[in-house]
């Protein structure tokens, strides 16, 4: 992958006029507090309307997937404006009602806080029986599915699917020995990895970082079993030390950013969270080779409901720590997923490769994502109260051509005067997204999923241009 | 559940004349040594023969599943011998290469570690297409199956299956209520307990216990995190103390004993493992209703390649704490799986109640197991050197009949002279099982699974009948 760090990263301001000036006098730093205050009250509200499951039902907060339940995690500073320091509550973190679901109305509330991938589903239904599999009862009864691999849980027609993938898409060397570990989603193999790579008999917890804006599970799945094999540490461009595993997500989840680790040191550790590393969402400039290298069938096919994740990893001791988290954790990984998975893989492949085929996910994917992009950076502009971030564009060694960066989810700051809260902000218009908070950085940005249905991502836009 | 506690269990010594007397002397403690010293050298030679998965490859220890690697586990002292503690060392867990395979020959390894239920493959096969389930490509695209459920991430339909197939078996109340709350197999349901019931603040872990023998599991789940919410603190037998989680296993994995709580308390919590709780093992005496009931599918139906378990949960804030650690764990359970055994679970439902069916489940694995017990017992007794529990008969409120437990596996004791070790012992005439060591107890006792298929469990009884 090419060198660039996460601040490669530019603004794009053309349609930003009314910008807060950078650095606050009195009078705005009162306008903030009243504003803050204001949020308060209103998520205060929301909070007790939406309680239990209601119709409405998004909890307070409703940024799933994400927090400790019940005991606070403190974010790291960001690094523009202090004052937004603040503890992300564990009681404003749950799975709305309204997840998964379809809006029933123009004005209903758009869910876009989880990275949902059902934007695939379209292409599934196209490619028609040829995606189906047939599961005899007797099938998959044993624990075991090869217990002469070192993954003694992982099903050989998956592992050979996805060598096979990697190698037709050039994302990733899979070739040289390296180990394919499966993971019921890459969730459990970030967990897997860092049990893997923490000593496990230190005096204190390993230091786990990421830069900022990190995915924000980083810091909950780290911390939620108060682990004393690993803690974590925030920032990785702030952090001081030597020993450290440091969470490498590149292209980034929030921000779709093309990255590298920032820290450097014989006794540090890195793990490369790769989910976002498809010709559909970025260039594919080279064959990634990192030691630990992470992937979801989640991101890739679409298939989040599955839980299917799978790691490339180098060294073998690594590898047989990562199979016995998993064996500790779940004793192995469904095969019924493994299998069908297997299929799915099998099924773009084959699309990919066979001549006169006419259905290929990336392609698919690819235009779509375009598409919305476009959409969505006319409604940005059009608004005049937001701003995304500009990308390059490089050659894509899988198409051969030069392509633009397209990530899985809108990186939004909001520029609005006034508005320090944008996930409040957008939720009073019925729009629930993930609050930049969870992503170690100030409360103006939020992260807003592009990979809903059709129709959903459409009103959307709607809703967007409907703000000013 | 009847009252009854593990103590209930009496050993057959029908069939035992040499065994050893209670309180060895001066010789009979050399005696121990040698031995001990000699099996010490035959583990060490076996060991770096099967090394690096070879065709002989079960790795040293080769008692897979239940073990933290690398950091040692101090088993509470057994109650008949003190010279017997001693430290489960990491180094000696793995799964072995032959795990989940056929024997090739009749002087082949037989692996009986691990309870893989292979014995109801045959069911499954003679039930033919009407366990075949198809996936169409496009299905199970969303993380989300029911976000208005407090468990999100539940299939509806097997939710439905679960509660029929209790309705009908009348092994636990379910129709009250109370939440059902899916998991990676009842091993991740273990740590979503764990986790909801330990205080997330606490300045010291919650003791975790279980009386002996206790599943080899519960120790090295508990710690191979070292989180601060939760330790093992060994045999509930001996805890002293007001706050503590109890374990309590009935049927109970090793030895098929039907167990209480053994302890106590206001700030006491309970976790019941109901796995081997069917009418298969044992007769079904009542509608379990304590406060937290996991099962698996892996011991009901057989199917532990799908990893699958479900707990039947009376407070609701304790479901919402084990649906937040599934979240965080995993983002939930592969759909792939719940819709599977969903249509599992209806064809043992159906063969139950539908008139004229002839597959029925429970009978065929009743008359199964109570064969296989037939001829172990008689095995044991023609050896000599053996003994096993013996159960009291009771009255089946699912089949209306008086009968017999038939536990999943054989909770052997080696009663030969100067064999202290029983593990070693078998392993040395190439039958591997899990040593009482890891239950807590000595390693006179081993334990042997009895869910393996028919001409394993064959040549396992030759093998025994064999030893003298």
């Amino acid at each position: 992958m090419p060198k660039a760090s996460k601040r490669r990263t530019r603004w794009s301001q053309a349609s930003v006029e009314g910008r807060a000036p950078a650095f606050p006098g009195p009078i705005w730093g009162l306008t903030i507090l009243g504003s803050l205050s204001l949020n308060l009250v209103t998520i205060a509200l929301l909070a007790s309307l939406y309680e239990g499951h209601g119709l409405l039902g998004c909890e307070a907060g409703s940024s799933g997937f994400v927090a400790e339940p019940e005991k606070a995690v403190l974010i790291a500073p960001p690094q523009s404006s202090a004052e937004e320091v603040e503890m992300v509550s564990a009681e404003e973190i749950s799975v709305s009602s309204t997840a998964g679901s379809r809006p029933t109305s123009k004005d209903a509330i758009i869910n876009l806080d989880h990275g949902d991938p059902t934007v695939y589903e379209a292409f599934w239904k196209r490619i028609g029986e040829r995606g189906d599999i047939v599961f005899p009862g007797w099938q998959s009864m044993s624990y075991f599915s090869d217990a002469s691999n070192l993954c003694w849980f992982l099903e050989p027609e998956f592992a050979h699917q996805v060598r096979r993938l990697h190698s037709l898409v050039g994302n990733a060397v899979v070739d040289d020995g390296r180990f394919i570990i499966v993971g019921t989603g890459s969730t459990q193999l970030f967990q897997a990895a860092l049990y893997a790579l923490s000593p496990p008999d230190a005096a204190e917890p390993m230091n786990v970082v990421s830069a900022i804006p990190y995915y924000s599970s980083y810091p909950t799945v780290t911390d939620y079993l108060r682990s004393g094999l690993y803690r974590w540490a925030g920032d990785a461009s702030t952090f001081e030390g030597d020993a450290y595993i440091e969470f490498v997500c590149s292209p980034n989840n929030p921000d779709g950013s093309i990255r590298e680790a920032v820290l450097s040191s014989k006794n540090g550790k890195t793990i490369h969270d790769l989910a976002y590393y498809w010709p559909q969402y970025t260039p594919i400039t080279g064959a990634a080779d990192h030691d630990i290298m992470l992937f979801t069938v989640s991101k890739s096919t679409g298939h989040a409901g599955a839980r299917l994740g799978w790691a490339l990893v180098k060294d073998k001791d690594v590898a047989k720590r990562m199979t016995k988290f998993i064996e500790l954790n779940t004793i192995g990984v469904s095969k019924d997923s493994q299998l069908r998975v297997a299929k799915i893989l099998k099924v773009v492949s084959d699309g990919h490769e066979l001549p006169g085929n006419k259905h290929r996910l990336f392609e698919y994917g690819r235009r779509l994502m375009s598409v919305r992009w476009r959409k969505l950076r006319a409604a940005v502009k059009a608004s005049g109260i937001f701003s995304l971030p500009e990308f390059q564009s490089s050659l894509c060694r899988f198409t051969g051509e030069e392509t633009e960066t397209y990530p899985a989810f809108a990186w939004l700051k909001c520029e609005k005067e006034g508005v320090e809260d944008c996930e409040s902000f957008l939720r009073n218009h019925k729009l629930l997204t993930r609050s930049g908070r969870h992503f170690g950085v100030e409360a103006k940005y939020v992260r807003i999923s592009l990979l809903d249905r059709d129709e959903t991502f459409d009103l959307f836009i709607q809703r967007l241009l409907s703000l000013r």
